[in-house]
């Protein structure tokens, strides 16, 4: 296997779920070698001893933490930098690296916004590196592959947001839908909440429990609608409520948005069969098929299922990922695969 | 303790999980004496062997199941006779037991339509008495208490329809809310689909699974039509999508509805002020308070609370509740203490 | 009703998981009124405000948090003070409460020693209180119902404990079983663990996991080996090994023992049947019958079922209990009964 | 890659949990080719069809079920045939195979027994191949390695005895163990029940439940009983008591033995490391640390853990394992990799 060519890697913060869920793709991935990884609070300790689940991994062997700064990461020789870190803490690795010549997937929302307004209307003022905005480019390789091959810096999508904008763009592009009235319904495993110690998600609260939260402003509305505004033309507003569900892993949504007068059925069918039948990773399960969270855990997979309602007229379309999988971690090891060359299911191919 | 007056009821069909919840009820309300209990399979056997949670009740002491005939239930001396039967079968019970005397509730679908037709959309041809859909009151107390008092024959309403249409009664009887593009996501505990055997309820089909089913044309969509459209004046149409989820017990409903212009956020909350501040059981969270099925279950409680979306004047409302309490048993109870003119609460007020 | 007579009582440090459970079954108590609730973080607060699972209850309708002060509850009328403390804590409040004429069921394990030497092996140095610990009783009403009726101070047992002592008791005071080898298995719901927050008991962590922790000396040796060693009239010494379970509430025990030779069948299931037959809330499932959580969750029971296998002349006894319930609150309530002159079932036959 | 050598398999009897991880296995074993896969209720249809989780995955495009059949699976070009059946079918099928040149692998039960007394102990009268009996090998590669490379017919172990033996073979080699009194309790996920439908098994009934069963005589006792007796060169006898737990995989698994007289706590960690630290799926985590299953699902890895108890000087072993992977199928793929001739880790280092 000597000619599969190796790229290094460093990933900035991997203490939480979708870090640890990032190393355990690197560690499958044949192209990969992870020469940095950084935390603060880990800083000098083995990374096999802060994960039990990769105990005993050759590929991190002797790897150790280091803090996460600049000079460090770049002295690493990583070509790649994933940052899994917070919002707002993201931007500030983002710039020096780049300058430093490596390339930046960012896991964060920090860059998915195109402009600065919107980022202070969902994330407060002050975005630490506005000149940068402009420069990510939002990391959705079903709808954007060609400008994440050239990219020097990638925004990779929120968990939901992916959920719905996967299923929308293809009708949106070719006006389909009436823009009013779509509403969204997004049920998330607790991994999405990420690793913070709150009464919230423990284990007694979250446990045979279900509710929504986070509505009627949740932060990632903010790019769910630039991205279907893009795909429509024009602008376009959504309804979104989030949930909270027992399940580990797995976000399923559901989406309810009214057919334009004499859309037929075929139509739906073919817009998806158009754009997503070439893509590895999308799954068109078809008209009356329901996707199920359990088919897609573990995967980069999105599995998507739509009915009809011919009484109103009404398209439900039904998305299932893994919120740490093609919701964060996978997608931004596809984005690294466009980046580096490699062919875009290297190391994603799991079931 | 002896004046508070007894009642002696039956339960016809008792196997499944709604029959359980009932006779758990049974057992701790202070007025109701279960006088038979019935059961094909289980005929002869002893109520407490085959439910281990009721071991040692004195209550169910030397109770034994009979096979479900009118006469052995009429004879057992009843005064009302709880049906937890499938749909299809209540219907054969319903009228014979009215005629010996006694008083029913229903907790099938069978009387819960006003006409055949419907009924044929949603269950098929052939109800067995359709004499009787004209006098079934379906038994929602918060909407219909008058009626229930009075009612020889209750259709208890189904798990999902409580959900959705005590939020949305107050608001379409006053006008608040557009009758287009009501959209309904329902959480449902799998204890909803009963105890029967089939691979989707297995214990490894369900844990860490989200998956929508039954989509555009749900069973419980009829009745919940129906009055909805009784409440606004007018015919109501809604999109309703149910999920399944992996908790025993609960429902969490959220609906998407699109508020008339000018409408208040003052009119939404005073609207149920008005028509649920002295009801037992619907506990008015408020807005912008999130319900959660943990604080309901086991209770005849629903959960109410909501949010406006003033980007779209897009009202969200959110419900929760025990899909086998107030979604059926402890909600035909509340029915029985209308009934015979027990307190609306009477051993209910279970936390 | 109005002859029921009432008992003032007060919870000190009531905002955990038995806490909760403990003011639930206060709220369904016949003959308690709660007439002071403390708490630091929510002094002022109201009760209902901070468990929504309250809220409505007219029992704590304007009741409000206050800060623990040993002057406010006397002041309050209270005639029981609950302890729902952490450990070393409830001591500095057991004496002085004690002082004012309350009396104390502790439901932490400051008390649950006869000395301080065993105290200070699993606890650390310094009981605030020696003086108390020989008149703490233990409260363990299946085998202690007599001192418990007098006791001004009640050690309320352990969950692990209480579901390892109760299944033991008899065969032990018989001398039944060989004192050397007997090893036991316990899995509890992760309630047990409180609400601390800790990452160990994120959802995340805890869902679709199983591990054990805590041996090979885990702070419940000790009463479990103290109440063992009184049962046998010499020392007694386990092997205790605790699990943790992806269930909110319940305890699963697992008990080996080696009969002496010569022990029949029939000797096991006297010994239970002659102490605990007439007990309310033991229920002797029998041989060869497997105890089930679900079925003892939010009761006050405890099931036995046990098994002997023949090869080996060993005894598996089994015992489910929910560790909130007869494992900690519902127990508390079960001494309180017996403290203040009500049937022991009061208030607690719930199903 | 091309030099990677391929060896068509054959899987037998493919629907049920167990068969489904196979599949998985295969399909990501950069050496196996999948030539024939046979259920009698699917025949004919997709196997794609009948696994979502698989949809999508071309090593699996346009295979479809077979009957199972001698001829049928012969003629596919099979090398070596895996048999996910029932007990008591399996060896229905195995001497046939062999017979047409294939080797196998058979899951079940059947081969696992050296004699034919002991398979009648446990699985009743008649088994259908006793002539195999004796030339089927315990394809436990930790400890069989040189049996299972040469083997034609490989008797893959059952899931609860993989968890016991692995712990317990070295120290009894050794003689480091007393043989009188070892007891296990065993917590298995329910996928372990495979996929019947049987009330037991329903989410309802599983979720939120924790239960012992099966004992004292779980078929397992037997095949655990024989190799522990081989390792210690006489008569192993333990009491076993398996639990059912609300997970979908994994067994953690807990042993109480007594150490022999003066055997120190660097023997027990050196027979550890001298008959384990070579192998790659064994990771010994050490005295006093606790392996938990979320770390080993979806793997190959037996987590191992001990504690000593000096008050008694008795040892506690923890494993842990995923109950359909070292369990089942990824083990009989680690058996397949040693009798093929591929590193002994291929297609198995999934973390």
């Amino acid at each position: 296997m000597s000619e599969i060519k190796t790229v290094s890697v460093a990933v900035v913060g991997a203490t939480g779920y979708s870090g640890a869920e990032l190393l355990r793709l690197i560690l499958m991935h044949p192209g990969m070698e992870l020469v940095c990884v950084t935390s603060r609070q880990a800083e000098g300790t083995l990374l096999t001893d802060n994960f039990p689940r990769f105990r005993g991994a050759k590929k991190f062997e002797g790897l150790r933490f280091v803090t996460p700064e600049i000079d460090t990461i770049a002295a690493s020789g990583a070509e790649c930098a994933f940052l899994a870190l917070p919002h707002g803490v993201a931007s500030q690795f983002a710039g020096p690296l780049l300058e430093k010549g490596l390339r930046v997937i960012d896991l964060s929302a920090d860059f998915r916004l195109n402009d600065t307004e919107t980022y202070a209307e969902y994330y407060g003022d002050g975005h630490p590196a506005p000149e940068l905005l402009g420069e990510g480019i939002y990391g959705l390789p079903e709808i954007k592959a060609g400008p994440i091959r050239d990219a020097r810096l990638v925004a990779s999508p929120g968990c939901y947001p992916t959920s719905v904008i996967v299923p929308l763009v293809p009708l949106l592009r070719r006006g389909l839908l009436s823009l009013v009235g779509i509403s969204v319904a997004s049920m998330s495993g607790t991994s999405g909440a990420g690793k913070s110690l709150k009464t919230d998600y423990l284990f007694c609260e979250v446990n045979e429990s279900i509710r929504a939260y986070g509505a009627p402003k949740h932060r990632h509305v903010g790019e769910i609608e630039q991205e279907l505004t893009e795909a429509a033309g024009q602008a376009v507003r959504i309804s979104f409520v989030p949930h909270l569900m027992p399940v580990t892993a797995g976000i399923c949504t559901t989406i309810f948005a009214d057919l334009k007068e004499g859309v037929s059925r075929e139509q739906i069918a073919e817009a998806f069969a158009q754009d997503y039948g070439a893509s590895p990773f999308v799954r068109i399960l078809g008209e009356g098929v329901f996707p199920d969270t359990k088919n897609v855990t573990r995967t980069n997979f999105l599995d998507l299922g739509w009915v009809v309602d011919p009484r109103l007229n009404r398209l439900i379309l039904m998305s299932t990922e893994d919120n740490l999988g093609k919701g964060a971690s996978s997608q931004a090891v596809q984005s690294f695969n466009l980046m580096f060359d490699f062919p875009e299911e290297t190391g994603l191919l799991n079931y």
